[in-house]
């Protein structure tokens, strides 16, 4: 793990980007119906965020410990190729999505929130979490954005990794 | 762009009124059931704002990149003339408001929130956003509210600019 | 109406507690569906804050600008027994209330958010407030609670008014 | 009841943790929709932290005011064995769950947030609430958490009684 004043040069790597999905895309809430169904909520401006990345050039991937179909939805919409639900060992998916993008661990952020992350937030080359993770997540990760979860945090991080290449938010949406 | 300390007269002479949806008038978040369902999330507190607005006069649109029949709900309860969905080019689709409404561009006023809704921003007379908005955008607007979008931006954009023309909320409401 | 420093003699001579509902005890928001559907959020802290204003003897009313079942169904569920809705004119909504419940306006407390409240708000003997009300409306209520409306404002307004009859809402709770 | 001061010793002889539903583990709003359907909200710190309780080997239980079928839901994804619902007297709901689970009520700690709950947390040896409680629950609890309801108050919680114990998060989760 590097620095938590990790400079540009370490954002400026970054060619795998990589979330967990509740609490980080989403507000970590989890919204229930009298017959059981399960809202979840995402924002537009990670929505913005995610397909700034990609049209960046960035490969995306979305691990999640729940088995949701909102999962394989954010993906569709979003075109991430990379999906892993349902999944115990978070590390172990980012090996395989590493392995499967053609992508040093090294060059991979991956973005938790919560105790089953840090694995995968470990052996990735940059680390991140929303500022409401949990304080034992917060103080692990290279990068704490100023937002929380599911309401800019990884709008904040893509913006980063966009200005440690020297490109700003609204060159990437103009030339696409 | 007027100045960010733009002063009464350039308020006053708003004539058009143009917001983007999502993130303005609603709080930016998507709320995804199993089945593939969407729901968003507005107030009362912008909906009594844009029927002050239009009370007092002004001619009002919406302009949104996304194709959502909840934009259509929205204008058809609050009584806006001026939809645009699905809109990749803002700018060209205020124009096309302008042209419409027979209201030049700088007696417009276009509220947004993310880096689409820039070029929008950029071409109208008043720019407005609110507290939560891209930080790209907020140091491009003319007005950005103490509210964020969905409770109450778009209110305190109206009450300035009626308070611009002289009057109140209370006035307004209580005329008609 | 009193001045703000109004004190305990004023909260303690209110009979009659009557809310506005969109803001006051919902957060003011408004989950449209796809379908149309609109949910809105009431909280549980408030729910139990009108059912101690009723268990101390607090004549109780709900006055709705809005013609929704949800107003019915709030009134349902706490034992409400005025309630009136799709409401224009809500200060003769509340003179109905007074006439009906055989209280004068000056024993009164009209809670709304909004300018469509202040004509309520003036002809009650007592006013009150959330947080989050529109500013016109803050600088003219009796009392405003710290906290938002749907979100524990009633809650606040009904202990004041318990606090200022010697009561808490523990012993009210108890002897019930 | 200890002292607010309370130090690990309290903390650490906790072997049984009982949770109020509403406002606990989740916010404390209710959604209501057109139809009468109801929605809550409960969160995944929430969930992880209760997981995180039964692997440390503490017994858990819910006691809610409310009969919601979404207390069942709850208590079932997360093993919880001991549930009472739709209960008037908290205290008689605490003590059947000291005796079926065979645990002191002094070696109890049980979290609520309004005054339906103090009976509760006044008989066991240690009471909880949330940020967001009722002011009167607040001074009454031997531990508040810095987040609210529905928000990580229950994990902030967990995660002090596994300090408590000498263990961290990331040990309980890992060794299981």
């Amino acid at each position: 793990m590097v620095e938590e004043t990790s400079g540009n040069e370490d954002l400026a790597r970054i060619r795998g980007l990589v979330f967990d999905f509740d609490g980080v895309l989403t507000d970590g809430g989890l919204w229930w119906g009298p017959g059981g169904e399960e809202w979840k909520r995402v924002c537009f401006a990670d929505i913005m965020g995610v397909s700034l990345a990609r049209r960046t050039g960035l490969t995306l991937g979305l691990i999640s410990g729940e088995d949701s179909p909102l999962v394989d939805r954010y993906a569709h919409k979003l075109l991430i190729q990379h999906v892993a639900k349902g999944c115990r060992d978070k590390a172990q998916a980012l090996r395989k999505f590493a392995a499967a993008a053609g992508i040093e661990l090294s060059d991979i952020c991956f973005m938790g929130d919560d105790v089953n992350d840090l694995p995968a937030m470990e052996i990735a080359g940059f680390s991140a979490a929303p500022s409401n993770a949990i304080p034992g997540i917060i103080v692990r990760a290279d990068f704490v954005s100023t937002k929380p979860g599911g309401n800019g945090a990884v709008r904040e991080l893509v913006e980063a990794i966009l200005r440690a290449r020297g490109l700003s938010a609204l060159e990437v949406f103009n030339r696409s």
